[in-house]
């Protein structure tokens, strides 16, 4: 690894009490570059701008993947991340489905250390509080063909961010647009999946809804994923959630939620969610929660679901009776070291990691 | 505009006999900000690196489109843009799938003229020879939240290119893979479209074949494209073509097809084009012809079709008997000013247009 550090740290205007969410960076990043079949080595380097024509193949023909993760701070200010190996895993899988070339474990969860050690003092503590940390693979290469790209840029980037207590939100159940083709790209995390989101979710924001439970798109009767999260129901004690499939992004969330649950004896069914198995449920008033789960909010609890011209309402738990809220509680504990482990998801980031390689 | 003219002209490297595709840059480009919620001047320079860092959105959420036009030459040395202001129709129909702001006439129209008549002599002459110029807008704020971008960028970049003589070329009807979503961004030239195809493309590729025939995601019992072509397919003397839809370019070289095709007489169906219909017919012999449209080739014809593991040949037909190369020459000669030009479709590219502005 290139190391190149700055010399004109920003951490001095950096206030842990008042973040924003994504927009103020770290002083490094990681960066390494493909060409001629191959990775170069690995540097980590000052955050910002580097040079790249508008005929970069990433922004033109949209060969670009992502993965969003945290770093977690502990009363003791020991640093953590979380799970960090399905990250790696998802976005060698992201880079394979967009005939991306992958990435080496090394670059992936060496540089994520390195980074996450160099600037430490970064990661606020506090309920909420974390590092966002962005690795992204996309084409540099300058040509104005649409074909596979023979230059690319690994990256990671990061942002300080709190989770500022979420309120419940409205969703609104699609029934003409969609995020994702049988046979497309729905379970990558593709850049341009979330552009193709964005105006449908600004016309369900014009009727009230923050977010969208997307469904399938050829029929729209089953569940796939809410906004950026992948989606869960409850009816009775029971939790529902659609099995990953290629138009379902495999969540790490999502998945710690089910081991939690079924830790807990939770009865938990991964199954297709059926919109008309869920209106029903509401009729009969055993409907009693649905909500999203994702990296950046951990989980969005859903007050109202609209569905054409309906609007459910959905009851209001306390903290106790929900078992989104009880296993988000669960999940944070782990992450931010206030609670055991016992599935071996914390990798703790350890101290002058580059001094001592 | 403001004009910043290069002092480093690369013209002497060109060589127009020797053109690859799309790799090596005319002098200029255009450059246009957007910025609390508006456009700013465009500005016509030098082409070449901007700074931009790994976080730019437009690569992390794929919030970019493009458009793909060219501008030609005539023996005169004088030059002409084709349907230009369908271009600029449809670069704001998917800027608005994109939740991005969309662009003015005047910097779209306006731009294009400005820097083809700027660099004019990078335009090559001669049969297949032109001009491919690439408008496109992308998100440039630095920000790690999925969500509508604040900044923007609308740029024009272009390169000389050759159409060689194009082999007719085998395609494969997907039975699986998938361009575009109901209710998606297909009928957008959204630049997450072209990297998702890109997969698919490559297995089909280690098939034998060169081009994928995308058909609906949910059946695919129906024709919708062609690798980044509208797709025809004559049957008898009648040629078939789906309707455009949400999932579906609207081409411009289609469309010019079908006119060119009703103004000579021959019998054209917008219609639903089903693969059991296109199978049937071959086995009737009376499927002749079947060929993608669009700007970079304006027609590439196939000479197999497979589907499946059946893989059908199409009769080889002379350039008179065929519909395809028929429409292609006529086509070709309006956009060259070498036939007249009943549509009004061929725009002139005046000279010293900035000085006389
Ligand atoms: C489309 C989509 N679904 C689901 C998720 C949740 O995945 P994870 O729990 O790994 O953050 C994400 C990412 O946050 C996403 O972008
Ligand atoms: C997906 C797709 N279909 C069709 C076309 C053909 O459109 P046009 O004739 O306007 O070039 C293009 C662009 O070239 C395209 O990208």
């Amino acid at each position: 690894m290139i190391i190149q550090k700055t010399s004109n740290s920003r951490i001095g205007e950096f206030d842990p009490e008042n973040i924003g969410f994504g927009t103020a960076f770290i002083d490094h990043m990681i960066v390494c570059e493909y060409e001629n079949g191959k990775w170069g080595e690995v540097r980590l380097m000052p955050y910002g701008p580097l040079p790249f024509t508008p005929a970069m193949m990433g922004v033109n023909y949209g060969q670009a993947c992502f993965e969003g993760m945290k770093a977690y701070k502990d009363k003791d200010g020991e640093v953590y991340l979380f799970r960090p190996e399905k990250n790696f895993e998802r976005i060698n899988k992201s880079a394979k489905r967009l005939a991306m070339p992958e990435i080496t474990e090394e670059m992936f969860i060496g540089g994520l250390k390195a980074l996450v050690d160099m600037d430490r003092n970064w990661i606020p503590y506090g309920e909420g509080k974390s590092l966002y940390i962005r690795p992204l693979i996309f084409a540099t290469e300058e040509a104005l063909k649409a074909r596979i790209a023979n230059k690319y840029m690994f990256a990671i980037v990061a942002t300080p961010v709190q989770s500022y207590y979420t309120e419940p939100v409205s969703v609104k159940i699609s029934d003409f647009y969609s995020r994702a083709a049988s046979g497309g790209v729905g379970s990558a995390k593709a850049a341009g999946n979330y552009a193709a989101s964005f105006y449908p979710t600004k016309l369900a924001a014009e009727e009230g809804y923050e977010q969208i439970i997307w469904t399938d798109d050829a029929t729209h009767k089953y569940f796939e994923e809410s906004g950026t999260m992948n989606v869960f129901v409850r009816i009775n004690d029971t939790i529902y959630t659609p099995p990953t499939s290629e138009k379902i992004l495999d969540g790490v969330t999502r998945d710690s939620f089910l081991q939690l649950a079924k830790h807990r004896g939770i009865d938990v069914k991964v199954e297709p969610v059926e919109v008309a198995k869920v209106l029903e449920a509401h009729s009969k008033e055993e409907l009693i929660e649905v909500w999203g789960v994702g990296t950046a909010v951990v989980t969005s609890v859903f007050k109202a679901i609209g569905y054409k011209d309906q609007k459910l309402t959905l009851p209001e738990l306390s903290e106790e009776e929900s078992f989104a809220l009880t296993l988000k509680k669960a999940l944070v504990d782990i992450q931010t070291n206030k609670a055991e482990d016992p599935f071996g998801w914390r990798v703790k980031v350890e101290k002058h990691i580059l001094e001592t390689a």
